[in-house]
């Protein structure tokens, strides 16, 4: 794969340029794209020697992400050769920072369930997960060293989980949405991909202009929190051993180990995660239910319809129970630092049919903490399996800094 | 006026029908627009009888809401012609319910203070006030029943005192903002516009489906905290006199009035808003700053260089600001129900140079609370002044029971 932190460790020592950079990146693409499908478009490079924190960086960008100069359909063939009117905000930070967006890569329908054509760079049989396939895809099979991605329920931790990268998902509204498709207000959090932890943290950091690369953590003051959920038993016998394990590896490098049962108001958060995105999406995209109804996938059709059937008192009433979800777990980090747990029930599954299961991401994205998935675990067949670090709120570069502690002591898990 | 009360019980007892109604406001709207300039374009009356909730009401639609069917150009001349791609959620949501979009009206420049040419129809001499100029002024002067609009500072509350129409700002996130030019996604809020409170509560009410038509209040138990802040010195001798005279009405009646001296976090959050504005705005419009800079205004290109300039520990510290000045409010109302407080420092100023101050808006903005313009008093020249409810949040039907109560009993203000 290729790296952030070497492009422009050897870009900052002369040892390449940002041009020939980019240039590695296209090449990549060119090579790789056909059998992985990642991209929807590339774009032509730029002309000139880029300059700015983020020059030598190619970018794939999820195409819910609006750019002005490249289509952008959402996955769907309503919007086919859509062109939005402005770069959402993020890209056009990216853009003023140095970065070169690569291509738009593949999305699932609206960044919903309804799986798209990319394959599993680590085995093509498999899905790469989604809705942010083709990121996750473009940076597992080294075409770019950085990519974005969005997630709703499971969008960016589990795809990197699949594809055996680092995700990051950051505290709610640490970065703008704007310009982003919209599903749900409430839950939609743009995330990032990289090949690994300290990778993904030295780009947002550059591309945020906020202190986010990581930093030494002192494992024996680490207190980790090992998350008991009420649905460990959808957890395959590999996943559950990857966690075991990375949990054992810290404590043996000197943090403690905290066991923690689910709180009763985290698992009604969880429970209430479908109720607040179906009705938030069946407002977002009511011009899309009832304008092209006949052009979207069944299982969209059958979300916006329990949503637009989902009273506001309903809806209130689960906005309630994630607000008690987020006191709740801002209640334990007053014992631990950080949270361990699956990234995903288990490695991809078989076949382009379902992109998997976002059950173990959906809580903490209505939580809105911040979520880190460690690749390195790999199953009996060799496909990757992620573990997940879930941080305080707004603690951003503490969770990406143990995470990439974690990774580093756990890297032969 | 046009009241969407009266238009939809005459539908109801069948002395109208509902194309009817949006006949009367085409022609309304042909009649009297030359003068004012309320509309960038009016649409084609549709074919055939309106079905729903809404049928027979013309809506004027400002013209940062994304509509597939008309140009959407956000008040700049960059997207001169632009067509979005979808309608904006409450766009979609007006057409479900029956509604009509009569045509999109005019907005300040990206919904910030660069004046447009829309005139006040109370003097056109004066302003509107804006940013939503063209919803207030397409209301005051009887063409549409109904408008959309939206706040990020004073944008819907000021240009109803200007114009003497009732205008609604509902709780944070009542409404979703979804396909609307996005300024500040902390502060933006979707607003409305109707003749009197009772027609803009029964208008929300069918258009979310949620309980917001007006109930009757009891007088006797009511407590109203007469809201004295830091900047009332600002406030004209006019607005001070309607403001003293509504609370002597509601007294009159048997309701409590309560001295509030403003406590020192909602001071704080006021002065918060301009960084938490700014650093927003320079993310979500980075794409025009950095493209089509030579086409801004200067004031709109002086708060996007502010907001960039702004750190991210800046603005992460308004943000406490503000989550403290909400908790602050939150608190107020352990003692009243509702708070009474200026709309606007006085009267619409004269000429089109200034929309106007939203000084006595913004905060409330801020905190996120359901805020009302009262219409009905007036200044020595006969322009009108506005008396402002601002509610518990989420108490968006008691806000709007009470302001129209006192609407009612304070009619000769």
């Amino acid at each position: 794969m290729l790296s952030v932190k070497t492009i422009l460790d050897d870009i900052a020592a002369g040892r390449t340029t940002p041009r020939e950079a980019l240039v590695a990146s296209r090449i990549a693409i060119a090579g790789a794209d056909a059998a992985i499908g990642a991209f929807n478009i590339v774009a032509e490079l730029p002309d000139g020697e880029p300059q700015g924190p983020l020059a030598g960086i190619a970018l794939g960008v999820k195409d819910i992400y609006d750019t002005a100069d490249l289509p952008t359909a959402y996955g769907s063939p309503i919007f086919a050769g859509h062109r939005p009117a402005m770069d959402a905000a993020l890209v056009a930070l990216a853009r003023e920072q140095g970065g070169w967006v690569a291509g738009k890569t593949v999305t699932t329908e609206f960044a919903f369930l309804s799986p798209a054509h990319t394959r599993n760079p680590r085995n093509v049989a498999h899905t790469p997960g989604g809705s942010s396939s083709g990121s996750a895809a473009a940076v597992a099979a080294g075409m770019v060293p950085a990519a974005f991605g969005s997630q709703t329920g499971g969008s960016v931790i589990r795809p990197a989980a699949y594809c055996g990268v680092a995700g990051y998902k950051p505290s709610f509204r640490l970065a703008p949405t704007t310009g982003m498709l919209t599903f749900s207000w409430g839950l939609d959090t743009p995330g990032f991909f990289a090949a690994s932890v300290e990778d993904v943290a030295l780009f947002v950091d550059r591309l945020l202009g906020r202190p986010l690369a990581i930093e030494a953590v002192d494992a024996k003051s680490l207190r980790f929190g090992l998350y008991r959920s009420r649905i460990d038993a959808d957890m395959s016998a590999d996943m559950r051993r990857a966690v075991e394990r990375a949990a054992e590896r810290a404590e043996r490098e000197g943090a403690a180990i905290v066991e923690i049962a689910e709180p009763d108001p985290m698992a009604e958060g969880r429970d209430a995660h479908g109720a607040l995105q179906n009705f938030e999406a069946a407002l977002a995209l009511r011009h899309v239910l009832n304008a092209h109804r006949d052009r979207l996938s069944p299982i969209l059709v059958e979300a916006l319809e329990t949503g637009r059937r989902t009273t506001p008192e309903a809806y209130d009433a689960a906005r309630t129970k994630a607000h008690r979800a987020r006191k709740a777990i801002a209640k334990l980090f007053d014992d631990i630092d950080v949270l361990m747990a699956p990234s995903a029930p288990g490695a991809a599954p078989a076949g382009l049919a379902s992109t998997g299961s976002p059950a173990f991401n959906k809580l903490w994205t209505l939580t809105g903490n911040p979520c880190v998935n460690i690749p390195g675990a790999t199953d009996a067949a060799a496909l990757p399996l992620g573990v997940q670090i879930i941080g305080r709120f707004g603690r951003d570069r503490q969770t990406l800094s143990v995470a990439a502690w974690l990774a580093n002591v756990a890297s032969s898990l």
